[in-house]
């Protein structure tokens, strides 16, 4: 397919951790197979949660104008000290340490994730749009086998989602009107700042991101699909003619 | 193999246009298959050359901070609307005068870069970084069947290559020491540039960018590598021990 003929939505932006990776399963299965051994014999479940969960309130100083930017890589290390001291862990080298915070480099796809975009870039164009650094992006593609036309960060725009500054770039950068490209996420909030731009949005139901008894996301009845993993999505994208 | 078990060189960062995709020869073969039915019956090889020269010329201003940042695709069409008054073309649409100068989004490679960009991309982390705008870079690489670990461009940094600025902003995005980076072209100004910030280099030889009559390259003895084409890179760069 000539790509100057492609239907009405031309570009597909998506979210990346919980969207296409699951990092939560992916912490705790490299620190149970590897980082036990190395005396890292910790609640992994707990550990990857608090890690996780200092994320928003790194990036919270940043967005508002308080604190200078740093990238992802930056923010997950400084968590990390954190963390570390609290869990009474004393005992890792600072190269140690470096290869532990780059876990977040080697995340694992959810299981429908590789084919669905392969078939998904057959018809559309497919970037990344997420928080993660372009390095740490660039490095966890090639991990777990994801191909994509290209490679966002909010790190290009110097704001985190959901600044709208940072939708407004993926669409300026690909050359596509914000009404011919479509934010692809398993988060609400990111779904609903896309919309301010006039992107149009597909929200992808991930019910294990957070851990079986951990939260649930659900869909906002304005987004324009609601599918249950890509393989869904590619269906519905190539079936919805009323949306193309 | 373990991406941060690679060896000293880790990053090939890519010139495009001349060192991946054969721009003259692309422009010519669209222009003598589809623009001549639609009435433009010119000398395409004096016409591509012309719009070519156009390029440094353009992007001067800009380097020199005399005029705003604008991407390639604007000084592109700016050469065109030059050219097509030069050349006496009056009847195009404005939709054909768009569709004209994406012909820049589709430009093919030479033979040996997609099968010699598979194998490298399987040792080294790989990227584009060129001049050409990241919508061009992204199309141009769909339209060729060309993967790479991240597209890169002269856009992100504001500054055109030689400018020093975009060789150094590659380095820093895909968070590898210049030292570690090594820039493949088939131009020695764009080589002698990322010298300067401490990349390792590789001269690609490509006799027939400017056709067979036009200019030739030669390397500089500075360089560390001068190649054939993309497999003899990948030759090279995994037999030279005393590189890496």
């Amino acid at each position: 397919m000539d790509i100057f003929d492609s239907p009405d939505i031309k570009l597909l932006v998506f979210d990346v951790f919980g969207t296409v990776v699951d990092w939560r399963g992916s912490v705790i299965a490299e620190g149970e197979a590897v980082w036990k051994d190395r005396g890292l014999d910790i609640d992994w479940e707990k550990f990857v949660d608090q890690w996780r969960a200092g994320y928003q309130p790194a990036m919270d100083p940043i967005r508002n104008g308080k604190a200078e930017w740093n990238i992802i890589d930056v923010l997950h290390r400084q968590i990390l000290d954190d963390l570390l001291i609290e869990f009474d862990v004393q005992h890792l080298t600072e190269e140690q340490k470096i290869d532990l915070n780059y876990i977040w480099h080697r995340l694992n796809p959810w299981d429908d994730a590789v084919d669905g975009l392969r078939k998904l870039r057959q018809q559309f164009t497919t970037t990344t749009l997420s928080n993660g650094n372009m390095s740490l992006l660039v490095n966890l593609s090639k991990h777990a086998g994801l191909r994509w036309d290209c490679i966002l960060s909010a790190e290009l725009a110097r704001h985190y989602k959901p600044d709208l500054e940072t939708y407004q770039m993926a669409c300026d950068l690909m050359g596509v009107a914000p009404h011919n490209a479509m934010m692809v996420a398993s988060h609400r909030l990111d779904l609903l700042a896309s919309q301010q731009i006039g992107m149009r949005t597909a929200f992808v139901h991930r019910p294990l991101e957070f851990g079986i008894d951990g939260l649930r996301e659900e869909p906002d009845e304005s987004f324009d699909l609601i599918v249950s993993d890509f393989l869904d999505l590619h269906r519905q994208l190539t079936s919805d003619i009323s949306l193309m």
